[in-house]
């Protein structure tokens, strides 16, 4: 199934005239998932097409102020629009708290519900057809990156022998194609008469890593990501400062995609002191090859 | 002495793809004073080169969402590029907590000191050459109109005068224009040694009225503006949605103008839903002739 990416905003810090903050929307079976949520997102995800009536998770890195400012208004434009589907919101430890904050400013009225987690290592949602997890990183204050996972397929799906058998396309199918018998006109079928299991597909992988300095702690629970999206807050002349912000490098991001094996490197979360995203691209395709450095709104079909 | 405005935004509810949500930046004697902050207005700042840096001043109409959610960002920005200047936020009751709240919000540092002050009508903010002052709206909760005055010059300075009289140019002229003695090179002179109070100049008179039912409880404090600048939320075809939700439709606001003998009157707080200018500056003129409806980032020199 296509997963589509969307960057949202690629600055870090403070937007510019040309970069809102970094923001990553990716789409998948007709929903959106938000990764992060900086002042401004509500507006490209209206220039770019992002529905936000039809976001189904926001999944916040941290609290600093240039990854969640945009989450009162978005709530608010929501609200206003009448959002009745509840909205679920995955965070570090804290994030209840800060959402209640949110939802306490400007006379919000919020009339549908926000459901909040805390997570950690490890699952934090899982649908039919992904999961998304969450894996700590090294940021000075509590911080995930997340992992969406498509679930491998086990088998293709034979809709010549479906028809063939008389099962009606539909959610019949679907709940073939997910391993359970179905009852159609009066007869039971099993999923082996119509998948065919030698042929099964790996289920697509999208990391994304937003502030950090760089480091194998978390190289286990982004391997081999389809694309791996990593924040990239200063160029390598500038590593003392990132290492006192607690960030990386360009050339450090493309290490660790190297290290990973990621098929694909998106950079974003670029310092506003850079001007040109050819200079942080030709340092990090010193370490690998397959590095884009977007501008905001660029869409990447995975 | 010049005043600038800069429509940093122009909708009401949400920001679009064309328009962010109204705000409208005031440039006086080198400083910024802001008249509203919602979601977006650094980025509009930025683009306009409105400096946060040199805001002097933020007038907050009322607390509704799509009128304040930029103010968190604003200040981190702020925060986060070393001002150490104290900023001056003025609102209607409830800003103290308001504000509270606002730096309360992701993991924020500020070095600066927020100077917060609630009003209602009279002056809020006085400086040499200006006032500030609040006037009550209708908006169904507490909102605040503002009228920015120059002050009066009550004679023009002769630069001639004061030069063969010794008084060298800087501080001590400024005093001599604003009525007080001075010492130079050991002499004492008086004002009107300088000044000639035949020549004098009524200071500029611009008035900012955000949210409100049209209502000529307002109509004495903006009185022979300069510039009026009135939020025009829907066209009088949706006069009924108007009055359910406490706006001002074009024509009610170009009535104002006319009412209260404005000079020029610039309409902004669009309704999304409308989607040409014309349409709404075509309503209002019926009413009063010098009105504009502009596009963001429009600057006006009175």
């Amino acid at each position: 199934m296509a997963i589509r990416l969307v960057v949202l905003g690629t600055s870090c810090s403070n937007p510019t005239v040309e970069r809102n903050l970094t923001a990553v929307a990716l789409q998948f079976d007709g929903n959106w998932f938000l990764f992060d949520c900086p002042e401004g997102t509500q507006r490209q995800m209206m220039k770019s097409g992002v529905s936000y009536m039809r976001v189904h998770s926001i999944f916040l890195s941290h609290f600093h102020a240039d990854h969640v400012l945009g989450l009162p208004g978005l709530v608010a434009t929501m609200a206003m629009h009448g959002r009745d589907a509840p909205l679920n919101v995955f965070g570090p430890k804290g994030v209840k708290e800060e959402i209640k904050k949110v939802l306490g400013l400007a006379l919000m009225k919020c009339n549908f519900e926000v459901r909040v987690k805390e997570c950690g290592r490890g699952k934090a949602l899982e649908g039919e057809k992904f999961t998304v997890s969450g894996v700590p990183l090294k940021h000075g204050v509590p911080c995930i990156g997340w992992v969406f996972k498509e679930k491998d397929k086990e088998g293709t799906f034979q809709r010549e022998k479906a028809l063939k058998l008389g099962i009606p396309e539909g959610p019949l199918w679907s709940r073939l194609q997910h391993g359970k018998e179905v009852t159609a006109n009066g007869k039971a079928f099993k999923p082996e008469q119509v998948m065919d299991y030698s042929k099964g597909r790996e289920g697509k992988k999208i990391s994304i890593v937003l502030d950090t300095l760089p480091s194998d702690s978390y190289f286990d629970a982004i391997e081999k990501s389809d694309v791996l999206v990593h924040e990239a807050a200063f160029l390598d002349k500038h590593i003392s400062r990132a290492k006192e912000t607690k960030h990386s490098t360009a050339k450090q991001a493309a290490w660790v995609a190297a290290q990973t094996k990621a098929k694909k490197l998106i950079l974003v979360h670029i310092s506003p002191r850079y001007k040109k995203n050819s200079e942080v691209e030709n340092e990090a395709r010193q370490e690998f090859g397959e590095v884009s450095v977007p501008e905001d709104l660029a869409v990447f079909d995975v």
